[in-house]
């Protein structure tokens, strides 16, 4: 389905969504587009990427899906990809469906079609390309929130291994998010400057960009402390449970040897019939007892 | 066993199987290929490269074997050698096994042979490379399709001592495929383009190999978190096992030893003679389970 | 609110503390300041960066916040931004707070405005970024003198799990400082030079940085071993305390069973009726406790 | 001891072998060498390097030394050093002990005399820095081998000690051979090539020295792999060998605490003269293994 | 204190040791040194750094302190600074306490001032660097002595909380001994080279400060290998132990368990009165023990 966004004597921006391999192929013939860009168009799960055919800047991005589902963890179910050629003639985009962003853009060109050439279409663009960049924002800040949520959870020692596998999921997608981001900036890096594109206004994208890497550079580097931090954690309760399970067999280990020994059945063992027999086995337990405590203090076990 | 696949006035290719050394010397004599060239071609382990011999392009390029058996794990199981050497007169390609996508190019290739010569060897040549790349194709996808299933088993708590292994082997394989197409890579970059190489279609066959690339370090990089999650959940594990194994021990110590002191056979024992001796035992046990609730409680074991 | 700080007929200096959005559209015009870098200077959580708007070098800083919370965190809670518009004719520089070392280096120029318009604009220049970075020494001492106190910690034996989360959060502390060091260090090299910034006089700025670099990597660094010493000794003590459990075990299991043996009530057991039964139980106690002790010893336990 | 290998009027071979000071220090008056080149081959531990010195080119390499004592394991007890003086003149190798590889060539070249000068530096100096290569080529196949050997060891869960002992010293050598074989290539690229050097015999050298950089990588790599698989499997038993422990605690200590209580030896204890006192207790006994089970069940550890 | 080594007509050595504040002013003023390079010389602190200031090289080196404590462990502890300013006219080295190697140097040259100039300036500087590269030679063979202790303490199993601590702080060591060397290596490459610097005596300089680095990066990569080696014999050692507790726990717990029933005081218990009870109990402790024993050699525990 095609859609005429604007159009002026100079310039126009076609919106293309969910074509037919027919409508392509003419759009094709129409802007002279080469055929291997009809084909990535097609291409559901391509990269971002930028490239020069013949005049024509052909880029792919990949836009964060807000409709994605809570279980999506790859990049073709967190992201949508978009289309885009660009010449000085004319602006295509290209999408599977409809993106709530790129609507709203639409909305907001249609009604201001007056503006001069030259500007608009570096307007049209920096306005495109910032929908873009913006879509990962809320999954970045989402992502940090849960993170920040995991951090109290490990220090107040209530992780559990359910929370360790969140952790290792949310790591995950944004290793993703780090992906496309990267790859978009080596794509604004190439966008070639036929429009004025290294004045302010695309300083600006970068920035946004750059600033966005650094959070999710920051935020995939956390997740990484926080699983070891996590796992040296768990290490330390090892071995705390382990010292009290020792010191409690440490002591009563000997002591319930004696008291096995005295319950033996034997005709003969003079200790049973001493009148105080019984006493001094008591005072035995509290004898050991008091050395077993001091062997574990001066071993450190206390 | 040589094969002309076609020719024309301009070009030829010859598709040359299992030859022995007779007959690569020969051809070498005939198309004026340097000697260290016709031995690479000898050689069934020689690794991808791309070398310029006196107007001749000669390139090794290693195919993902689909015949490989399953225990395959180093790069001469898992792939196989082509040579090839292309020049502006004709491409020569040197394998030792008959591979299924070589048979199909050959086959598509013999009965089109009317085409304009630079077109050709342009279409050809990328015929060939795309089989190359498009080979590691099944097993990434594979392999991806393996973590995934390792992904679920670790998360369901079920790995085992053999999903563990299994996961580092599938690891090792995808070691191999990121190195084999990284060094393809290489190869393409340096490729010469006196025939146009840099068209859209070449470019064509640099973003599919990218896109590879893309998947396999992810996938081992997944691999690798992956392990290292295994590793920290086993951990957990361990620590909760060790809880229930002390809070058992620590509940039944004491219990035992109190049981095992009126077991005792001391001829004079007082306790043992009251008349409600028995239920201050009992009174005492209850007492004691409560007493160590609490420090368990309070020392977070509960 | 704005403050002229120093003015002669080429150059002034004015700091704008906390201004309103229309505070600053006015300086914009005034100055002819592009509306990008106006927005900028809105925004509190921007990261550090140079930009060249139309002969304004534009910078922003972050500078340490002395009076940020204990429980600080994060770029925002930890840094404030301060911007910079630097020309031939002006500084200007822009923050919504009152910092103290800004207070003093305003009185300091305040008071001497007869120096030569070249140098001046240099020595205000190299004394405003001297104090960013001067920000920094503080935290960045008192996280080494942390360290060493961890250090010290560990190696007696006695860290806990309080002062591993405390080492986590010092190095998540460490590694935004080295962010930020960082990040002005591309702003020190892309500085233009208009102003003779290549002097000594910047040369020693960015020997401070690179001081401050080289300490807050070794700190990071630091932390990093001690986390993973900390792991390996806690290893250690598992393994011991193991041990330790596991010797009084194999002492005591098998002789608390033969006690167990002679303490069961048939009504035929030979043994029990042999007059020196007894004895030679506590015989095969000494004995079991020899055999014990010597295997312990050749497997390495003892 | 010198020895002229091959001469004829525009070129000569000299072979030194442990040469004293004077023989060197002639040596060097008479070829016009640097003093410190002198006293670099004297110094048996120098690294390879390659340098100018006033038109003769000096190039010290290290050959595995095929002798080495099993126990080698650093740079100067598995390698031996050549040093080579390289001019249009004269080639120059002078070594402390005979190496195989260099009588083998040295028997060669003495017989074949005849060849044109140009074509006879370079195939010279082509087998003499292929012997060097090739010389790595044995302990890094050995070494592929061991590694094998162990990962099926480790595989068959028949890891030891002394296998991750093995293991690590197998590395510390494939990382002293990496390191030999990565400053051999610095050395290949920076060599002069006044003697068609960049012909396809050098570029053959090239290749094989990447085939062994390629193999050794992979070696430690997969050496670092593996000592981190057992590291995981060996966490894996110790968490099996746990829930054993666990299972068989959690099944016997409250057993034994009921069989304890009622083996006191209490005056009036109600139960004991029950007549199926006995019998219920075994009741107990069957009930407590049933909600043991079912609870182990519930928590994983069944 | 300052003090002419050696002078003639075109250059003169000065050595200044623990100058007062006047002292270096003076100085400064006399050869036209910056200001910014006089405070560099008071800082004790100062990193390694080469700096071109008006035709005078201002270098700062770090010499290894062989009168450091035993318990250094930080740059400043370890190392002392050497300032120098050269120029074509004169050399001028500061330096807070009189160092060893310093000392023999002036000695050497207060002899030998009939040199040509030329020579004499390369000679001499030649001479104070070498003598800062050989300084780190001592600390580093000892390190590396020190971890050949190490791995045979590991390897011989009797590695202690201790040996490991002793090994991170060795580890640290020379983790600082390895950014100095590699900061004077940056220091090497700046240097300008108005006196034949590029000569084959500066090329010598450069092979002892490699080797040097490369000896440092063998020995830091050692320890952290070895850290690793240790954690993993910790860890198996851990399992062994576990192995042996659950062993005898399989063992004996069952069989204490039954020795408990019969040790029972039922008035009404069948078995008790039974003439071979007692002889059939013993029977089912060694039908026990044998089941047990397949049992454990089933699941790999014997
Ligand atoms: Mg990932
Ligand atoms: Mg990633
Ligand atoms: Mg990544
Ligand atoms: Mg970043
Ligand atoms: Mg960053
Ligand atoms: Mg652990
Ligand atoms: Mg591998
Ligand atoms: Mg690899
Ligand atoms: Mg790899
Ligand atoms: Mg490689
Ligand atoms: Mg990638
Ligand atoms: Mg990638
Ligand atoms: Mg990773
Ligand atoms: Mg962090
Ligand atoms: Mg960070
Ligand atoms: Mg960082
Ligand atoms: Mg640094
Ligand atoms: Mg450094
Ligand atoms: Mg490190
Ligand atoms: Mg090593
Ligand atoms: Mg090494
Ligand atoms: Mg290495
Ligand atoms: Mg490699
Ligand atoms: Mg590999
Ligand atoms: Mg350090
Ligand atoms: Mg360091
Ligand atoms: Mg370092
Ligand atoms: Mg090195
Ligand atoms: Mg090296
Ligand atoms: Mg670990
Ligand atoms: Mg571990």
């Amino acid at each position: 389905m095609r859609r005429v966004v604007l159009k002026n004597n100079d310039f126009q921006w076609i919106d293309v969504v969910s074509p037919t391999y027919e409508e392509l192929e003419n759009l094709g013939h129409e802007f002279s587009i080469h055929q291997t860009a009809i084909q990535d168009c097609l291409q559901p799960e391509h990269l971002p990427k930028q490239e020069d055919i013949k005049g024509v800047n052909f880029i792919i991005v990949r836009v964060f899906d807000e409709n994605a589902p809570e279980t999506a963890n790859n990049v073709h179910q967190l992201t949508r990809k978009i289309a885009i050629f660009l010449s000085k003639d004319f602006l295509i985009t290209v999408h599977r469906v409809d993106l709530s962003f790129l609507d709203e853009l639409r909305e907001k060109w249609e009604q201001s079609q007056s503006i001069h050439f030259n500007e608009l279409v570096v307007l049209v663009l920096r306005d495109l390309l910032k929908g873009v960049i913006k879509s990962y924002e809320a999954p970045l800040v989402t992502g940090q929130g849960e993170l920040e949520r995991f951090e109290a959870t490990i220090f107040e020692g209530k992780s559990t291994i359910d929370s360790v596998q969140n952790l290792y999921l949310l790591r995950r997608k944004m290793s993703i998010y780090q992906r496309m981001l990267y790859l978009f900036q080596d794509i604004l890096i190439k966008l070639d400057s036929p429009f004025e594109l290294h004045s302010p206004l695309l300083q600006d994208l970068r920035e946004e960009l750059e600033s966005l890497c650094f959070l999710v550079d920051h935020t995939v580097e956390s997740a990484d402390n926080l699983l070891t931090l996590n796992l040296s954690l768990a290490s330390y309760k090892t071995n705390e449970t382990m010292r009290v399970l020792t010191i409690f067999s440490v002591f009563f280990m000997p002591l319930t040897f004696i008291a096995g020994i005295y319950g033996m059945n034997f005709d003969y063992m003079p200790e049973l019939h001493w009148h105080y027999g019984y006493f001094a086995v008591w005072g035995s337990f509290v004898g050991f007892v008091g050395l077993i405590y001091i062997w574990l203090r001066r071993n450190g076990f206390l």
